[in-house]
């Protein structure tokens, strides 16, 4: 077999065999495939496409190529969850203590990832002294011991993983449904979990800008998912306007905060309860969708959702007091603002791109990989989709560190605004659920 | 402007600007783009093409990335001719003196090449002290005196192309009708010639097995080759069938030193003719074609190019007494063993590609860049299509190293031959012209 001939074949628009797809990833990890034709290679995959028996060889030749954990030893089912990625997306935060605190333990490993505001690690980051990057073995002790662990990508699992997706950033060959399942799902793969819920973003401010590509994307993870042989749902979430009122690293560790106290914005809270109970679901601690979500609001309600937070928080080094004083602990932006409304009417549209690309600008995201994050910045919206707006009445607030940041920051989430002089819907949230065994429908 | 950006447009079939090519070719042979980024590139290219502004921006980079040569200070005007290659194909042994004994110089570089039978180079180096390797300086100055030379191409010229030709082999990004013009063209660009005659083979044992792709091939380089200010004409020529009876270094060589004394193959001298007459009437050495080609035949019948090849094997240190008696000087096989027919009739068809195979298997051509090659061996045809052949005559001869090779060739040369009890018609061997004044019909 030669790499030469799989890439040729795969430029020619044929289906590649199992044996070809295992012989192309491990030649790679091992560096007997160069990088110039594993760059050919994918850049065919881009534009000839792969079925989902390749996705799937594709997935667990890369699941496979590394170190891959059992977390049998530590409960009978684990439950891990994953995010496509979006703007003001601190659903872990919420979703991983309330599902262990429910009865089942999680133990997610995330991404750093590059995008418009940090991802789960950098703003679990702004809590003071706490430690993302875990052992593996450290990992499984701490889901054993307190429920749930979150913890960063340890170069163990899914080396393949890795190394596409460095070369794939620098190819241009990074927008391929295939090449993304398989490197989201190579991943929950290794990390041992045995139920996985997706929550596949879609819109103005998610990589996936439309339901279709988003659909089929969630579809093919799914199907990934079950011919490992896990239990996999994959919610369809939109992502027009951001997640929340807070986007910023320490602004969103508090809003969590807020929505495990049963309180803080309502689409976060219902988004939570949905991702929990398909969890819980999947993890046989419910008979079925509406048990599996009374139990999510039930342990919200009852405390014992922040109580495992701040669990966690201890047993990762963090400050725990972070769970009854966010900002007490926090690390706080030195310039506060708040932006009035520059006209009264309804919000008809708040652009999570722009909104995303204002905290950006302000320092809470990284563009360059290693770049650093400033965990005070980011925007707390005081107004969303279908709400009305007096006039002067506050419409945002801009957290950042200096004044020129802060006023690039204020045009782009004021031009992230658009406005009816008539009431606008609010718009729904799950846009629909893939791999369930009854659909949930929108809260 | 970023490598990823330019790889990401033509990812998306968007059409590159030329600065946006000359930035893309020039990083990459300053190292600046690396190989993983141009074998992302290449792909992208095969699979949404190019147009021909593209083309011709590619090949005007690839031909400026190194030493351009000016022949100009030799003579007003100088031609090159360049094949694509195919199983017999020894014209240029023929064309080259004879365009200079009438009158035009000729300054050829050619490529070593992979494929079934050597290149030009393999086959003069079968002339025991021919030297191939010339300077710059030597290449001219032999221009200037002798009126025709040919070397290897030297590393100063297009250094882009040896880049891109090599790292195209390992990714399978070799078959691009652009990338395959661009190629070519780079190199008579950089090489100084004002005329350029393409021999672009079409069928079996071609490169291009479709005319469409042969004409698609032509029209790119005779349009790219015009932009840079060249006269280019390109005939398409059918290479279902090797041309002339000899394949083989030593065995074309002698067959070429036949055709120049005004013997050997009838198809040989006729299309040698053909593309000695283009590069004359492009020089202006004649006034139409039709006088073109009678100024071509009256140099091979005065004995006039026939000596010239003598001047030219003297000038590069080869032995010239090859002109007067090739086996005197020529290596032979120890092995030729003539075989039979073996049935009568008229022979249908007889597969380039498989005698091109065969005479690989003899070992008269390489595989892999460097392999070393056999001079002495090869098939000598005795029938073509057309042929009425009675029981027993003799088919062809084998020219072999060993008795093993000897038997697998054999075989490979008579599943080359197909057979017809009724006569069949002699193929056409010029299948269109690109870009000539008027039109050469078939000889």
């Amino acid at each position: 077999m030669r790499a030469v001939d799989i890439i040729a074949r795969k430029r020619d628009g044929q289906t590649l065999t199992t044996e070809e797809i295992g012989f192309f990833v491990n030649g790679y990890v091992r560096g007997e495939i160069p990088d110039y034709q594993a760059a050919a290679w994918l850049m065919a995959v881009v534009l000839r496409g792969m079925d989902a028996r390749e996705t799937a060889d594709l997935t667990l030749a890369m699941a496979t190529s590394g170190r891959t954990l059992s977390l049998r030893s530590v409960a009978p089912v684990v439950a891990d969850k994953h995010s496509s990625g979006g703007v003001g997306d601190k659903t872990t935060l919420v979703v991983a203590p309330l599902v262990a605190a429910a009865g089942l333990p999680v133990g997610k490993m995330s991404g750093r990832g590059l995008g418009f505001t940090g991802g789960t690690l950098d703003k679990l980051e702004s809590i003071p002294g706490f430690e993302v990057s875990l052992s593996v073995d450290r990992f499984i002790a701490q889901v054993a011991r307190c429920g749930v662990a979150i913890s960063g990508q340890t170069a163990e699992l899914a080396p393949a993983d890795g190394l596409f997706y460095e070369l794939r950033n620098a190819t241009a060959t990074v927008p391929s449904i295939p090449l993304i399942a398989s490197s989201i799902m190579s991943k929950k793969l290794a990390a041992g979990a045995d139920v996985i819920v997706l929550d596949v973003k879609v819109g103005r401010g998610a990589f996936m800008k439309d339901l279709g590509s988003a659909r089929r994307l969630a579809e093919l993870m799914v199907d990934v998912g079950r011919r490992a042989g896990r239990r996999v749902v994959a919610v369809l979430a939109s992502m027009d306007q951001p997640l929340g009122y807070a986007v910023g690293n320490s602004l969103e560790v508090a809003e969590a905060v807020e929505a495990l106290r049963g309180r803080g914005p309502a689409d976060l809270r219902a988004h939570c309860v949905v991702l929990a109970a398909h969890m819980l679901l999947l993890g046989g601690c419910a008979r079925d969708l509406s048990g599996a979500r009374e139990l999510a609001r039930e342990t919200l309600r009852s405390g014992r959702a922040l109580a495992r937070l701040r669990e966690m928080v201890e047993c990762q080094g963090g400050d725990p007091r972070v769970v009854d004083d966010p900002w007490a602990v926090l690390p706080r932006a030195p310039i506060v603002v708040p932006v009035a409304a520059p006209r009264e009417g309804y919000v008809a549209g708040l652009d999570a791109e722009k909104v995303g690309l204002a905290t950006l600008l302000l320092g809470a995201g990284r563009e360059r990989k290693g770049a650093p994050i400033d965990h005070r910045v980011g925007v707390v919206l005081h107004k969303k989709v279908g709400d009305r707006v007096r006039p002067g009445e506050p419409l945002f607030t801009v957290h950042a560190a200096d004044e020129a940041s802060l006023h690039r920051a204020t045009e782009e989430v004021l031009a992230a605004y658009s406005w009816s002089g008539y009431p606008v819907r609010r718009p729904r949230l799950v846009r629909g659920v893939i791999g369930a065994e009854a659909a949930i429908s929108s809260e």
